[in-house]
């Protein structure tokens, strides 16, 4: 999968962490989307191509676009956090470039300054099929770090 | 169901010829969302709490919240124009403001100003349950119209 | 001046506060900028039109107009708090909904949320002319609270 | 100047009729901005710190921050244009990563995807001094081709 970020994967307690969480977020299990990769500060979800998350005109939903791209930019931080931190998502902004085609797309959750309390992610997501791979939407996010509520 | 916008209903052609594009809209069937109102120029869908559309804590996800809300605003908008036009959405923002839990989540898109091009929209969701009702999530939607597509 | 906030003013404790911190900012009286109003969550800030705040075209600059959009939006927040503390601003995002013209733009800042550590403030600028009051403008921003920095 | 996008310049015609464009912005004048660099996408744009452009403690004020993100933005999109075309500006957002300090700050407007109708830029500012050279704001802006006005 090209892309200009670090190459390297989080650690697997990192790893682990993280997949947890994602598999805890029914709305990810319920759209079909998957992690398909966890760096330091940088995540992957990717979610095929389905009638389930199109809009009326049969892309997919700016909703289904922008969920994956919400989650990939909360784990992208969480990955540089300790175990008993949460992130919740202040805002976020997001451009849909261009309609939203393809086999699947894949946000990318890139962590662009991480804070104290506030990290600034950038978002992306690629329209990927018949050997291309476009980019449909971009976007910027702003998460607080927060207390682990109790389980 | 109390708001401050106008009371009026839009026409049964505008009404029918937004449901039925709603109802093509895949995602919207799938998360369990129907459209609650449509008035000229502001359109309310409703998204009632169930497993699927959670995010780690069990609160709605802000996909989901941002889903219904992208289309709410949408369809707003398209009241406001002929039959032959359809608008996509450009970009939005939105802030989470408060954890989005209770019975339902409703989504509230209020055209704010309609272009001949551009139109934006102000987005509101509250989360009411227990006979609350409480805002948890604002943005701001711009959307660009466009020639209805080839059916 | 018309609008449909509250009426009351903010304490004179309050408002020598907010003067005081906005006569230390720089840009604002270099553009001409004053304060027209401070009412608890809400203020207003005029900019009269001259050739040292417009664009390419003659009409305001969307940085001028999001200067005091800023700058209304962070003291209708300063408004809530204790003497000892301030904001910053996190982000905002901004539409400029029609060409900026009059003989004054006035933004108004009002606080849609306010927490802990975070505050959520819509912002609005009107162009003021010729007996015409018109939305040129419309916006939302999120800030957070800071210990005061040692003067 | 350090930067990752092409070395290339702009044509003499495009940087004539962007330096001529610019310079017809009061604001910028006003600020005392100048433009640094006029590539094909991507316009650089440079404000000397002085107590005119402050907050009220001393930094850059977030207004003069996104100014001249806003005008890179707008010039960015110019430079892919036809003469007898003008950008405007439909929204941005602009998160303020950490405070604006240095002897001058720099904003990079670079397009991400130049439409028909729509661009979308993104924008960066740096704080720089003291051989420093740091991210202060990033954000996204959206255009909007239209008609140049008559002179």
């Amino acid at each position: 999968m090209e892309d200009q970020t670090s190459q390297e994967q989080a650690s697997p307690e990192v790893r682990k962490r993280i997949q947890e969480s994602f598999d805890r977020q029914g709305l990810m299990r319920h759209l079909g989307a998957r992690i398909t990769r966890i760096a330091p500060g940088c995540v992957h979800i990717a979610l095929p191509g389905r009638p389930e998350v199109t809009q009326q005109h049969g892309y997919f939903h700016a909703g289904a676009t922008s969920s994956i791209a919400d989650s990939a930019g909360g784990y992208a931080a969480l990955t540089l956090f300790l175990e008993d931190t949460e992130v919740l998502t202040v805002e976020y902004k997001i451009n849909l470039l261009a309609p939203a085609l393809g086999d699947h797309i894949e946000a990318i959750g890139t962590v662009l300054k991480a804070g104290r309390t506030l990290t600034v992610c950038q978002l992306e997501v690629y329209g990927v099929g018949d050997g291309r791979r476009k980019l449909v939407a971009n976007g910027q996010q702003t998460l607080i770090r927060v207390d682990r509520p109790a389980q």
